[in-house]
């Protein structure tokens, strides 16, 4: 029987996390099962970095970025003795189930320690660049998403007043999903994704030759690819090169896409992915990431949500691309 | 064959009707279909206020809240008289369909235009309230919970500082969409919907016993009942009664909760709707409502999408309010 | 020599109050000062609700609204017993000094128990009203004024949309200070201050004969008199009856103008006053309120401070309006 | 007398500039002076891209972002040619004086056309830099300080999150008011200013020493310089190169400074300085640029308003940095 579990946030942090803390701890506590935070990811379990968390610790973090139990990228963890060490103070601390939060390294990481040690896992989605496969969204997308749109129209006030054209660089890994949508919904002239062979310049080059602001949208949408800034650049060059007369600039969003105070979709994806998990751990029903498709909660296996590549993007926004671009 | 068409946006108005219009405008034009604005809902087809619709008018148009076609509730076009002049207006006009945009109402004139004169209407869900039958979303709903839950953040620390209960009245028609699922993502401590008998005050006398600023939420969310302010002064009143020692107040958010620019998941429905209506009406699929249900665009016939009372909550919705309230 | 610092915030809370508990703690705690957070207002100096405040728990606080501290409106200090009780905590606790951040009731009670007691004390104008006698800004304004006019942007849509004409109510005891001035930067179509007989309705009558929402603004602003919505309620009234062909509606913006992370100049306001409130404190020039005159931080004796009802408009702002409306 | 006016934005676009350009053109509308807009700037005056301007055109810019003129660095208004063609379209369109809207390079080519053509000239300082000599404020300056600060409170929760210190560059040209002031607002760790040599890398050398994430704030400001991301990356080499244990990131806000609805600050600033420049073009006193100077409306002969290098810091913003940095 579950007596005692720890939460653990790692890799990125993206906004909603603490939501789901919350739903876990406060579900959890209501329940007589003590909750205990394990700080910096990882890190925090190869430290035994361990804190209990009462209901009055998580009164107020619904609505607060990043995520109250810190997250790290740990490269010990990716070791046997440094995942030894984890499990030792699994076993010190009496902890009967983990739920740890985050993108496909965290998942990976998880998977191994439940194949090392049997420790009873669920992973919980946790990421902005929407790139888990398995579940049609990721706690952090949405809030992205706006923080994203937000931003670039403010960017489009300064572009439209001084006849230039922006390109801007988004988050995402490269795979896109923060790219196209953002890009369609701030009505973008065109959208570039490194690692997506249908996006290219082709088209681009052709509305290019009759650019005017007044009829046509002033934003170049481009993914991140290995190195920030490298696609904003590339894609730069490439234009300004064929078309001097037109006023290019370029801009990385950067940092502040992964901030600030979650939106209403990323709350309430949160609390359900939180709810699921611990309800789940509970019966022991484990070794699963909670996903979300179809409106319908779902498991997925660790091994499914791994495989990032192959996630595809929605059909609806790829025939709006189609359509429209 | 389609050569005109006319787009109408009727009843409240809601935040990314203006993205739909875009839309439909953008995509008309480019396959030489002229596009003509309706002013004012249904009183601008009555009055022959018509508005041809350029790729340059709609430039700018997809970050702005309300309707740049502006909108009404038209008594008029209720009666066979106003119905007779519409009819009359669209046939001059060379008008070979139409889009309307908003709620029942609109769906339920759109009907009977159909009915009447056999003009190809199609349908698209706009309204805050999420109270249309058969889709799982609305344009405008998820700006609105945002608004929402933003203003309750700011509310929130007034609340705590001054260790008081604040008891917030939203919109929606007391079917409490907005309620119930604004209420899930800010943490109220208890939901009241006029309408529905789930949600009653037994639970919140036993809370309220022993209410404490640093353990619970200090916050009541109520659904706007029939008349603006009636459902929070009621609950207020029941509360205030029975614990005299708690510092209670309520508030009305009010109209705030219909404007301002749209989230990116209102934009992308709108969208989607947009593409998805004129598309139809271009081959003459007409007589319908497009929705959305799991994902995939959908449609309704208009007699379904009028039925509102019906519309359930989302499952995940009630599940967390079960487990947590 | 001052050893051990008392931080007071009382009455309405405002935004910016945190950054002024934060500079005054760091500066404390950076000069061998101990500094203690006393909560609730003066009720928390007759309970004895005392709390060390370290660098570390104000780390994190300066974006937040409301006051760590939490406020109140203490009817026990007004009385001579409470003010006994509250020295008597004074002495025990070794404190040699008060700053106290609220409006002319802090600064009221302030006066009196350093009349009775002799206890040196500072005050800081914190108040969304900005009703302070002596001091240009108080903190917390500019944050209400921006939450205003930021509400008031969303109901412009909705009522441009809606051919509507809205009354909007926002707070500030009736002196007015936050109409006025929301009023103007919204472009309000007339401002109404109860308590001032410069704003009557005699020239609105006229406005409205023509009124045309493509020509004017649909927005009239209205100052809270002595009841929560009284205000609107009455010239909404007084409106109503002699247009009745103009369709008007009426909203009550409420407590969410008193919440939200602090602006950029509520903050540099508090982080001035509280700057100066420590360093006076320090070097016990006391009995005193911090303010802003003329982009220079002053003195203002108790006494002057709480004269509210003399406080006038910046004449800027009336030059305005005489221009204008 | 002054029949005929024209408008020009000029030079970097900022948040405010539409407030200004309705309050002269209503001011001038009401008065029987017609006001032409001339669009982008000087380049809009040589080539005679004039329009006129009515109430109802300007009727809901109040809120917008960027100019509905557009703007440009013209270098054609440079040479004497430039300007010739200029002034042959001031008489051409018989337009009795000019209110141009800008930063100190619009004000110089403003001073030259006075010079040679004895053009009535106002000039208004538009730019988010501050950077104006004469005037305490510039219009769009606290709208930008005011997004800074939102975006570094979501870089914050991330920074805080990953236990990362991040270097972060603002515009502002080197001048650093941006820079100084949005960097006290934040609590930043440290704050560098290229041009100024007051704030260099002794201090942050020692903080860095002890640096926690717990303790201390995890951001460092740096003021732009001639190139876009220069500052940011120098300090942030300088800094990686000694303190290899921390983990440090760099972030280069770019263009969402410029853009935006204005906040109430610089809609009372812009329509202030909207106001009182049309009232002295008519009473021909021109050849002026309006600023403001604690609190009071000022005239800046043109000379002194363009020698930007001497501007200084506020004192009280000094004051801060000096005491708590």
């Amino acid at each position: 029987m579950i007596k005692n579990i720890g939460i653990i946030t790692s890799g990125g942090d993206s906004p909603g996390m603490n939501a789901a803390i919350k739903t876990i701890v406060n579900y959890s506590n209501n329940n007589n099962i003590n909750c205990y935070g394990i700080k910096y990811g990882y890190e925090g379990l190869i430290k035994g970095n361990f804190k209990k968390l009462s209901n009055f610790i998580v009164n107020n973090i619904l609505s607060f970025g990043g995520t109250i139990l810190g997250t790290s990228r740990s490269e010990k963890f990716k070791t046997k003795i440094g995942r030894k060490k984890a499990y030792n103070n699994i076993i010190k601390n009496k902890i009967d189930g983990l739920i740890v939060i985050g993108g496909d390294g965290t998942f990976t990481g998880a998977k191994k320690l439940y194949k090392e040690y049997k420790v009873p896992i669920i992973g919980i989605p946790g990421t902005i660049d929407n790139d888990i496969y398995g579940t049609d969204y990721t706690i952090g997308y949405d809030t992205s998403l706006n923080t994203i749109i937000n931003n670039i129209e403010k960017i489009k006030d300064t572009a439209y007043s001084n006849n230039k054209l922006f390109i801007i660089e988004v988050m995402g890994k490269g795979l896109g999903f923060l790219a196209l949508n953002s890009g369609i919904s701030i009505g973008a002239l065109d959208i570039f994704i490194p690692n997506n062979k249908k996006y290219n310049l082709k088209n681009i080059y052709n509305i290019l030759k009759n650019w005017n602001i007044n009829k046509y949208s002033n934003i170049i949408i481009v993914a991140e690819n290995k190195k920030i800034g490298d696609s904003a650049k590339t894609i730069y060059k490439l234009i300004k090169q064929k078309f001097k007369n037109i006023d290019i600039r370029y801009n990385i969003l950067g940092h502040v896409q992964r901030g600030g105070s979650p939106t209403y979709f990323d709350r309430i994806l949160a609390i359900n992915f939180g709810l699921e998990s611990i309800k789940n751990l509970i019966k022991l029903k484990t070794n699963i990431v909670i996903g979300i498709n179809n409106n319908k909660i779902i498991h997925i296996p660790f091994n499914e949500s791994i495989k990032k590549k192959k996630k595809k993007f929605d059909k609806n926004i790829i025939n709006i691309y189609d359509n429209i671009y």
